[in-house]
Parts: structure tokens; sequence; C-alpha cells
């Protein structure tokens, strides 16, 4: 007999014939993988009895309890505001989607209020890009922070954009690395806990949810979405952080720019007042919503992109983590222009075979351990709803690696699509609001 | 980018979302697992998929003959009948019960009419008993055979019970390894391709299938036993084995022994002319079963029953393996009888609760290295349908190791049910038969 509460075998049987697993179950079941005794065979049985029957809400809950139970917490209680009381904290997260740089603009706006935004971030895997991975096109710029050095910036800047740490759910790590390679990344519930327990172990006060929908999102469409947002915000709000998702377009691309250095350079324009419409209006509403979220109501953050003050927030967030604000970004050594085919209005321009471009140019990476160009990557020249003209450019493909041309066109055959004047193509970004 | 043909996420995602593997992609499959190429948490996860999303009969039946692929086939052809033409052969597989000695009679039984019976045989795993098992209770037999001497064994005695090599359908023992321990062995298309792909791969011309039904039995109702029987007798068919399937009752163990030894004792009593009905009557119905698969159709297997020819071949069979049969078999050291509580006809005495009982007196084994006790195991004095008196032996439990007798009358703690005269209970042995 073994010294183990329980057998992995009863709880993939549980689970496959349908139970509900308990808390104490759920609780060994985290712990006993994290130190080795359930074999990854035995919870990749798991995963899948999971994805495909389902887990309940009090379930996921339990899950995403052990799963932060498997590491450090972070605790943010020391930062003060200019009055001496404790300063509030406000996180944003991103199912991820193609051109989504919201983020770089986003944490230093909300930080011009007096919210510290705590901006874990990751690396990108397939044709989804990483945050890090487009600020580290600025000469200088380093994701590693302790949590000293963390602490440091979001009391003296406000904002700091770095990599987690691996003390923060040590299990999800493992686990997702798991589900990469078996086929059962695609469940809610391992989707659901596999976030928040990373933001609940984070210690943010206020949590703002991007549920991005469609072809270049992991959630294609809007029903799974909706549950994926619903369970998020629930288990946030169980947590006591403040949780609000939003459901966005991601058929298309965001904004103009799918890269690296490209999307740092569209961010600075927002900050500067300027930049695609799609981008300000969702990074002014992810604002609004941060801030009502974190407890601050007068707020116009429009006015601060305007006015410079983001911009300022922005380049000493930059400057203190060893970035050059001003330093000119890398450019691509070769580009081609692919140009419209035809009169008419662009109806659709595909977010996944624009992502999918994007990454086979060398933005993105098909293994972790492969390294991105800062360059390369797809700028659109128009959006769907625009004008065009037969002859004119529609993108410029960019790359340091010309022979990846040829793959990159053949993943875009298709993506843009021009129908005569008059179909104006629906192109809602925020489709609903989950709170 | 690798050298497969295909992709392990890939082929789990296609199951998953309940979708029909290729030809192609499950000979990949199999072969790709066998060379480790998939790892055994990508094939626990398409396991799980399959038990929950289940297969079609073209896809368990590529599964199959791609298992059968794996390793080598044996060849029969060589058996010569008196008059020079190729010997027919036929085997028997049983799903696995309680007391289920079956094979021991059954075996020289169908060999006294010429046709040979290549019985390749396993070691028991948890309650039900393993026939090799229940034959290494006799001095000096082994289980092991060279595929010559097996083939001579069957030229000169007609019958070989042994252990199946190492070389038939390899990817099945490293499949059924996995299955144990990840929650997967109860898939039907699972089940029936382990089964029917060392079946096939052997080369015996017929096949009998015994599916038991009930408690003691791996499928406990009768939709899914059919299922199973009607998945099997398909496979063997499109392979070119004459395939039928008796479905039989496991509510009850069979016969009244349940052990190593005393099966044995049990299983000489048959072939003596004696011995309990019901182990009499499977025995006859499946030898009838075999003869007949096998072209004999002029048989009297009662008669050989009687008249000791079976008894002959048994003799020849157990001496051709080293052993003595008419050596006294051992003998347990310690015995604990278990009386009736009252008087009545004994409705129920649950199969499952038997074999746990025979399992933890030491007759079977928790792991593959365990040791099983020769001796050890539950004498039954009453089945079914009998009328009992109040006080008179139920049961005697047998062990070299008296410590556990209490872990075995916990199992069978209400395992005998005693209603009124007058309630006498169903107790059909055979319930179907699929051809």
């Amino acid at each position: 007999m073994s010294n183990e509460a329980f057998d992995a075998v009863d709880i993939i049987r549980t689970k496959r014939d349908r139970g509900t697993l308990s808390e104490a179950q759920i609780d060994w079941t985290i712990d006993a993988y994290t130190r080795g005794v359930i074999a990854d065979e035995q919870m990749s049985a798991l995963n899948m009895a999971i994805l495909l029957n389902g887990m309940d809400r009090a379930e996921i809950a339990r899950w995403t309890a052990a799963m932060i139970a498997s590491g450090e917490r972070m605790d943010f209680s020391s930062l003060r505001t200019p009055a001496g009381a404790v300063k509030p904290t406000a996180d944003k997260h991103s199912t991820g989607g193609v051109g989504d740089k919201i983020t770089l603009p986003l944490a230093p706006l909300v930080a011009v209020f007096g919210v510290a935004v705590p901006q874990l971030s990751g690396r990108g895997l397939g044709h989804t890009g990483g945050t890090l991975d487009k600020l580290e096109s600025i000469p200088g710029w380093r994701a590693g922070l302790s949590n000293d050095e963390m602490l440091t910036q979001l009391q003296d800047v406000g904002a700091v954009i770095c990599a987690a740490g691996s003390g923060l759910a040590p299990a999800d790590k493992k686990l997702y690395a798991l589900r990469d390679v078996t086929g059962t990344v695609e469940a809610i519930p391992l989707i659901a806990s596999s976030i928040m327990s990373k933001k609940i172990a984070e210690g943010t006060g206020a949590l703002v949810l991007d549920v991005k929908v469609g072809s270049g999102a992991f959630m294609k469409d809007e029903a799974s979405a909706r549950e994926l947002a619903e369970t998020m915000v629930a288990l946030g709000t169980d947590a006591g952080v403040k949780t609000v998702a939003l459901m966005t377009n991601m058929r298309t691309p965001l904004g103009l720019t799918a890269g690296n250095a490209i999307e740092v350079e569209e961010s600075v324009e927002v900050l500067a007042g300027g930049g695609p419409a799609d981008v300000v209006e969702l990074t002014v509403r992810l604002a609004e919503e941060m801030l009502a979220a974190a407890g601050v109501h007068d707020a116009d953050p429009a006015a601060a992109l305007a006015d410079g003050r983001a911009m300022d927030v922005w380049n000493a967030m930059i400057a203190a983590q060893g970035g050059d604000p001003r330093a000119a970004l890398p450019v691509a050594k070769e580009s081609e222009v692919l140009y419209a085919p035809a009169d008419g209005v662009l109806a659709e321009l595909d977010a996944l075979q624009v992502g999918v471009a994007a990454w086979r140019l060398g933005a993105g990476r098909a293994r972790k351990e492969d390294v991105v160009q800062a360059g390369a990557g797809v700028r659109m020249h128009a959006k769907p709803g625009d004008v065009v003209r037969r002859g004119q450019p529609l993108m410029t493909l960019l790359t340091d690696t010309p022979e990846k041309f040829d793959r990159a066109k053949e993943a875009l055959e298709g993506a843009a699509v021009i129908v005569p004047e008059g179909d104006r193509p629906d192109q809602r970004l925020i489709i609903d609001r989950i709170a």
C-alpha cells in the first residue's frame, strides 16, 4: 500500500464516468502531479476526460486554488499613493490575438491615473505574438525583473510589463507543457484555471479580461468565448479580485501591424495621440474598465493619450527596464508588397491567416527555443470596411530572410476578400461585456 | 520538420473532436507508439478520447491489423492429421471471470476429436484468476514453450496451454500496460482489438469467445457485453477466422472453487466424468462450438468426458510440459469455514466478492511481480438455487497466511443472499450466442 491519500486511476475513472471530483481529490491531484506521483500519462488521460466531460464551477474553482497553492503569491500591499494609502492595482489579460499590442499603450495609460499595473506577460507561441517579444525589439529593454525591482518600478513609475517568475503556479507551468503535446489545450476548465491561477497568485486587486473571438483567436465562436469569459469572471470574483471581461472581435487583426518592432511603433503612435482607430478604441475602453474596477471613476484616458501623459509613463517604464524609448527600432532587411486584385470594399482580412504569415516571416516561433526576428511581420494598408482600388498596396510582408516570402504568401491566399462597393462588413470591435 | 508522416497531436485532436482516423493514421499511430515516437502521455490522451468518443468498425479493424503487424504471426499449417491433411485448429478466449477454469478441461476435450488446440494464456491480475497460475500449481509443469515445442506438442498430443511469447502483437503489450495505469482499460474498441490482435496473430483457424456478463466480469451489463462480442466476432470473421461468441453468466462464480490448485482439482473431476453441473455444461457447450467452427460436426464431447478419452489427453498434455498429472496438489496451510446464517434458498453468491476474497487470500496478485499461493482460494459448498440450512458450511477460505482471513471476510460481507424458499433465482448460464 502507498501512503498517498488517493489513487490516480480512481480519480481518472471518476471524471471519465462523468463524476464530480471532491475538493480533497483535486488538491491531491495537483499536488501529486507537481511531486511526480501522478505520471504525465495519467494526467493527460485525466485532462482528456476533463476536456470531453467538463468540470462544474466548484471543481474549476478548487482546481485553480490548488494550482495557486502549488507556488508563491505576490503581495502589492506595500505600494502607496502620494497620500499614503494602499495603491490600487489593476491588470489586463488577453486570451491572445493577431496584432494585439494593446498591453503596450494600456499599461502606462492606466498608470497615469495612480493605479499600479503589474503586467506579467509571456512570449508568443504559434500565430499569436507575445508581448515580451514585441518589447524586446526595443534596444536594451529586458523582460526579467526580480520581485523587488518590480515593486520599486510599480511604486516609482506605476507600470511594469515583465516576465512572470517561475514561482507563480508552477503546477500550471508543468500542466500547460503537457497539454500542449497531448491535444488537451482546448478545455475551457483548464484554460480558465491556467489563466486565473496566475492572475490571482500575482495578487492584482482588479482584472480586466479581453476574451478574443474569431478566426485569429483561441475561441472561434461566441458561445465558447462566453463560457470561458463567464468561468474566468466567476473564478476571479470568488477569489476577491474585481474581475470584468470584454468579448472582442478577432476575425481581423487589431490595428495595421502584426509583428514585433512594427507593433511597438504602432503602440507609440497611439501613445502620441494617433494610431489606428480600433487600437485606440480598445485601449481606451480597457483602460476605463481597469480604472473603474480599481475604483477610479473620474478618469479620462482618451485625454491622457492626447496630452502626452501616457507617453511620459511609457518612456519612464521602458527606461526603468534598461530600454531606450527614443532609439530607432530594428527594420526588416527585405520587404514584398501585395496589391489589391480588384476594386471594391475590403470585406474580410482574416486574422488567422495574417497571424500565420507574420509567424512564418519570422515574427513568431514554432518552438519555445526558437528566436524571433524583431523586424519581421505584416504591415497592413487597408482594414475591413475600407474602399480599395485595384493595384493599391494591401499588405507589406517584412522579413530578414526572403526565402520565407513564399510560405507567408501561401498562408495569405484568400485572406483578403474584396466585394463590390456597398457590402460593408459588420466589424463591431466589442461584442459583449461580462461582469 | 520531422520526417514522420503524421503528427500525434493532430491525431489526438481528430479523435477528440469525434472524427474518424484514416487507415494511414492508425498504422502510423501503432507503429510510432511502438517506436517511442508517440509518447505515453500522448497515447493515453488518445486512449481516453477513444474510450469516450468510440471508434467505428473500420477503425477498430485497422487498429487490430496494425497491432498484428507490430509483431510476428504464428503458423500452424505444418500440423497434419493421420491421413496427411492439414489439421484444423481451434482456440477459446474468455474475457475473464471468477472460478473460470474451463480452459483446463476444454483444451484436451476438443483435442480428442483431432482438432489442435493452441491455447495461449495469461496470468491473473486483480480478482480474476489466470489459467497459467492455476496450472503452475501442478508440480513440475512449465508455462514457457518455444514455438517449436508448441508445434511438436500440438502434433503429438493435440493440445497445449502455454504462455504467449512476447513476439505476438508487442504493441498490444505496451498499450495494455499503459491502459492499466491510466483508467482506459474499459474501452470496447481497445479491449476488442487487444484480444483479437493476439488471437489472429496466433493463427488459429477457429475461435470461440466466452464473453462474461455480471458482477465478476469485466462487462457488468448485457448491452456492453453484446457490443464487445459483436465487435470481436466481426474482427475475427473479417480476418478469416471462423469466430463465434457465447455470452455467459458471471453473476456468480463458475463451479465450486475459486483459486489455483483447487480449480485444477475441480477440472480433473470434470475430466473424470464428474464435477459441478455448470462447469460441465459450459465445457461441453464450448467444445461443441469449437468443434463445429473447426468443421467437426459429429463429435460427442460429453461422451469423451465420461469415457476417459479427455483425461488421457490431459495427462499427456500435462506430462509434455514437465508436469506430473498424478502428483498431489499443494494444499493451503490454514482454513476457515463460513456458515449459513439462516434457512432458505441461496439466491445470490456474488462473483466479484468471491473473486476479491480469493485474491486477498493469496490466490491472485495485485501487481505483475507478485507471487501467488498455489493452495489459496475459496471453496464453495452451495450455489445459487440450492436449499441451505442455518449453520451449514457455505464457504471454506483457504490460505497459507491466516492474517489474510479478516480482509477476505470483509470482501465477502453480503455476498451470499439467502431468501425464503420458493424464490429460486434465474441462473441461466448461457445468455446468448453471437455468430
